[in-house]
């Protein structure tokens, strides 16, 4: 069957827009131009320069240029954040265009809303791109857990702050220093508020949980906790004691709750997502009759995000898309969200207290009033002229909500000298 | 909109087709028996006792109890092997029936005339559970790569091949032993050639390479060697040396060719690939624009293979497989396969000799002569009393036809006592 050749309008031209305009237009293999004409291209500022042969795309800053041209049948928006691509988006499948797009933003905060107006609209929306680059994590929730009820999704899915975090390991540098050197080598924004404080994560992790669970989450219910205060030193005391330490976004369901979280954790060092490291992601999808699957691959990139937004273009193409929407749905559940409190977990603590007898009884006790048993504890870095020393301790599992009521009193203790740090164990 | 209960048959009630049977009429959920009604069950042997309630489903011997059966809409092929599963399948798809399968026999050595057939007859075949348990990797390969050129597919992809050598690096056993302790423990069967062998592991390759290239492969064209004759002595080395070992299944593009193979090699022990172990698969696919992209999880099961049962099941009903068959090819190659020779990798190769001055020396000018040049050379416990000793060599990268020229030499060296061992090492 001969298909008509799909006309396009691309919202931005950055690194991931370019990319796959030249994909597209690749004039020596002909394979994409054969199938699909980059019409028109919106930009912000059209006196930028450009390394470009157009041909006859047409390049504007005005978005009415793409919402009313009848022949443009898809349109894809590479801008990202949720102002003004939420309009955008919103208007183009309004007029009829099936839109791709790699907007995790949009899609976190206002996804549900946007594939209302598609329903609404008979248009498609896609986002593969949105998380995880090329793994095809999307497709794979939407399609291979039909069977399956979902107990949870474990992941790291910002390629940024796992750089980061993989560096500060190997290297022994703070992570200032990692950073300053990240935002040189072009693996950290100039304002990297967005991926080292765990908001990036936040929003994949809500259009994961979305798809997971079916279950629509406000992202500031996602307990979030960034990188920023992680210390050099628990590198090398976690690797002792057999982790690495990695941004953990997770979902899981307690109870038939979903309780969801971004917070850095140490992950014992055989599990395969302890040693996920550079840009890698991973994400870790526990179905009841699959067991748990991993899902491992470059997160970010102009090549595989292009890879994934090319593949949603054909989906929409061959009408992939539209049969998924009629998907049979097996389990409807209806899922509500707890909070942190409900957190069971081993915690890892350092602090420093004075060098003297009777403090660690001390500290022994104020968690055992609470019910809580360590594990393990070191004692480190002893400094006899200050006459202080570091102790590092490991605890049993314990409820979040109790671990912080004793972290309260051991803040309080006479002896202490600093709180140094508080990371939570992943369990496996 | 309302969907039709699909009326199903079942061929075969062993292990998988009991699970599948138990999870579709699961009475306390009911989420399946809403959608799917299990008709007909067709048995080899009627006599054998099962610990079933068939309620309304009908236990026959004879297949046209199927075949001839109007309502039947689908049919679950689970009694794997080649014979009688081809004649099953292509009279049930010629009859208008869908077909999900789990058997990686047929469809490697025969799915291309089953596929005809089924596009023939407007009837879907499907076949994700045939590799990889619930590792989505045949609807990837099918949708989650169309924009890409994939350049090669490396996995391990048999359980009970990963089980044993898992063990033997463990526990430092033989493979027989190890064997004898698998049958026990239901992990390996009690004629296990099909596994250790690697036949398995050709026919999940076969499928793979099909899907991710559109290469037709003769199963016999592919390099195979099983993992019968490795030395429990081999993990010590291997360890030592860096790597772990492995049953490797490959697919690679040398010059727009296709190299298959499957043996044992060494991998690196950083490579996350090296760290698969027990029954777990790991699938490893290098597309041009998403880089390595990897698939974990059990590889095996009742459980997780009626997973992938059921997400085709419901492929079919949603329409979904409708669609994906009239999808748009981007790339239209035509791959020929070569043969080992032609392949180039590090060696690893371990040699009983006299323990006496110029043996290495002798060694190293056979391995020179052939361009080949030593990486890494241990020597090993050396017997004083029978005056020998082992070496360990490691080579830098050959090809496989020089390398086998060069043992051939080595094997006829005077002061060769035993000539013990040759693995190959992935390259990364």
């Amino acid at each position: 069957m001969e298909k008509k050749k799909l006309n396009i309008g691309l919202i931005g031209l950055g690194v991931i827009g370019s990319k796959i305009f030249e994909i597209i237009t690749d004039l020596e293999s002909h394979n994409y131009s054969k199938l699909i004409n980059v019409k028109t291209i919106v930009v912000k500022d059209l006196s930028k320069k450009r390394n470009f042969i157009f041909n006859k795309t047409k390049i504007s800053s005005n978005i009415n240029d793409i919402l009313d041209d009848e022949e443009i049948d898809l349109v894809v928006e590479v801008v990202g954040g949720e102002s003004p691509a939420f309009d955008y988006i919103s208007k183009c499948l309004k007029s009829g265009k099936d839109v791709v797009t790699a907007n995790k933003e949009v899609m976190a905060k206002r996804g549900l809303e946007l594939l209302a107006i598609a329903k609404n609209s008979s248009t498609q929306l896609r986002f593969e791109a949105s998380v995880g680059g090329g793994i095809p994590i999307i497709s794979s929730l939407k399609n291979d857990f039909s069977s399956n009820k979902i107990d949870g999704i474990r992941a790291i899915i910002n390629g940024t702050t796992n750089y980061i975090l993989t560096r500060m390991s190997n290297e022994g540098l703070s992570f200032r220093e990692i950073l300053n050197d990240a935002q040189k080598l072009g693996y950290a924004e100039t304002d990297p508020t967005n991926d080292v404080e765990g908001f990036d994560s936040t929003y994949k992790l809500a259009i994961l949980t979305n798809l997971a669970f079916g279950a629509k989450v406000e992202i500031k219910k996602i307990y979030r906790e960034g990188i920023t205060n992680i210390k050099n030193k628990e590198f090398k005391y976690a690797n002792e004691l057999g982790f690495s330490i990695k941004l953990i976004s997770s979902v899981k369901k307690i109870n038939n709750k979903l309780l969801l979280r971004v917070h850095p954790a140490l992950i014992p060092i055989e599990i395969p997502m302890a040693n996920v490291n550079s840009v890698l992601n991973m994400i870790e999808v526990h179905g009841n009759l699959t067991g748990p699957l991993w899902f491992q691959g470059a997160g970010a990139g102009p090549d595989t995000t292009s890879s994934a937004l090319l593949n949603d273009i054909f989906r929409i193409m061959d009408g992939i898309s539209k049969s998924e929407e009629n998907k049979t749905k097996i389990f409807e559940e209806k899922f509500s969200l707890i909070n942190m409190d409900y957190h069971n977990s081993k915690y890892y603590l350092r602090i420093t207290i004075k060098d003297k007898a009777g403090v660690l009884a001390r500290l022994s006790k104020i968690l055992g009033d609470n019910g809580i048993s360590i594990h393990t504890v070191l004692q480190k870095d002893t400094n006899i002229e200050l006459k202080n020393a570091e102790l590092v301790v490991m605890t049993h599992k314990a409820q979040e909500k109790i671990m912080l009521e004793a972290i309260k009193k051991i803040k309080k203790l006479e002896d202490l000298v600093t709180f140094d740090s508080l990371l939570r164990v992943e369990e496996y």
